[in-house]
């Protein structure tokens, strides 16, 4: 089996340093994580940026800071920016950090294929958001982390592969566990895996409670797995146990060795997923 | 095998006079459809209020016109009125004909279970929105038709449920063939009525050139189907002839027959939903 792939998602827009102290909120944090995770086997960090008092932000040049904290000591670390219109609606807005330059340009962008909910609230993404967002990652040379939460965005997928705006391999996500999305359990993972276009590579994700299933079968049965205290801040079931970013990517790397499969390193997935080495 | 249920949607929020002629948009003429359909074999109609310029409208007191010239002539047959977030956002603006009284008072009410894309746009349901629309739906005993276009939207039907938020017997209107969502293939049907809730009565709907093939399989395979120019002007697949709504309920009845299956009255209907006779 290839060697597993570790996304990390070390912060997200949700989690709270008032809900938990392992949710790195500002750059040095952010890269500070970033770097101890990479040690432990995650190949790819999937980044959010937080404004001062913590709430999400879209300013390029709190992306710019994370990116070049991380580079300035690991520069093979994959680097994607989220694109999340969860909370930001403007298009540009969104994008603001696909246009930093040379050294500081994501590696990735994240693409939610379609609009949905959330427990709470809907995340927002019309086809022509979508396809700008994909026409921005072409031009600028950035990958899309292709996020799909239900049958119907893999389809989308492939609107955008017949429009030319993506190219392979694609690298998916699937996030399984939102209420009103595909349940992480393995028909829905099945159907939605059997729909993915020829040349795919694909990681699970679980939100809250889901996280721990959809990554051991990730460990098992996937290209990799995205983990971290943006998908859940507890590290178990009962939810007496803060998560910390290390102890989530430490359980996965532990059951991928029980397994006998290796964690790839972040050259190995430059080579497979086509991102130039920096 | 049950009669068929034959849930009629004569006009929705997208065809205009000027793309057809077989759009009813004023009350007098969406009456007429709905009159003549039932005589062909429809026993329900879910129906969509215009303004005089033919634009979406939330008004009351169309709503209440459009009714009152149905059941003026026949008070069997099922009216549903559409509580569709894709033009509207206000909750209590998409739920104004639910507070029609009376004779006035819809036996059904459409209730999207998630947000998702269209061909061009969002039609966004936040989750508090969906609990709302179910709420005044509960308490106005208007039946939900609830409307599924991905598989993580039956999954929040459950969540309703569990909230006692829906009372069975459950109307589940499959509607697929929209790009981002459920596609009109077998195996999407398959997983999505495999997680249909126990006690689920549900029909089959297609978007576009899928109506034909939905409708079809929901004759062979559904307890029922949605039919009419809201999914889908054109008749045929290469799009020569554009269909009247008797021309699509015709069809279906056809089919329906050469199976010898027989078609279900609204009294049959009624009987089978548990909504009060007239």
């Amino acid at each position: 089996m290839s060697p597993l792939i570790i996304n990390l998602a070390p912060t997200g827009m949700v989690p709270m340093p008032t809900q938990t102290p392992y949710v790195p909120i500002n750059p040095k944090d952010i890269a500070e994580v970033a770097l101890r995770c990479a040690e432990l086997g995650a190949s790819m960090i999937h980044i959010h940026a937080r404004a001062e008092d913590g709430t999400p932000s879209t300013s390029a040049s709190i992306f710019a800071d994370i990116i070049s904290k991380i580079r300035g000591k690991n520069s093979d670390l994959i680097i994607t920016a989220t694109t999340s219109g969860r909370m930001v609606k403007d298009v540009e807005d969104r994008a603001a950090s696909l246009y930093l330059d040379k050294d500081l340009r994501p590696d990735m962008a994240s693409l939610t294929l379609g609009s949905m909910n959330f427990a709470k609230d809907a995340s927002v993404n019309s086809p022509a958001a979508i396809i700008r967002l994909a026409e921005i990652m072409l031009e600028r040379g950035i990958k899309p982390e292709l996020e799909v939460f239900d049958l119907g965005m893999v389809n989308f997928a492939k609107i955008l592969i017949e429009k030319g705006l993506l190219a392979p391999p694609y690298y998916f996500n699937i996030l399984l566990g939102n209420p009103s999305t595909a349940q992480a359990n393995m028909l829905h993972i099945a159907i939605i895996v059997n729909e993915l276009p020829p040349n795919s590579i694909w990681s699970l994700a679980g939100i809250g409670r889901f996280q721990k299933t959809a990554n051991a079968l990730g460990v098992v049965i996937g290209d990799g797995v995205r983990v971290g205290v943006e998908d859940n801040i507890w590290f178990d079931d009962d939810r007496t146990n803060l998560a910390s970013n290390e102890m989530l990517v430490e359980r996965v790397v532990k059951q991928s060795k029980a397994l006998g499969r290796s964690i790839a390193t972040p050259t190995e997935v430059r080579q497979r997923l086509g991102i130039t080495e920096r």
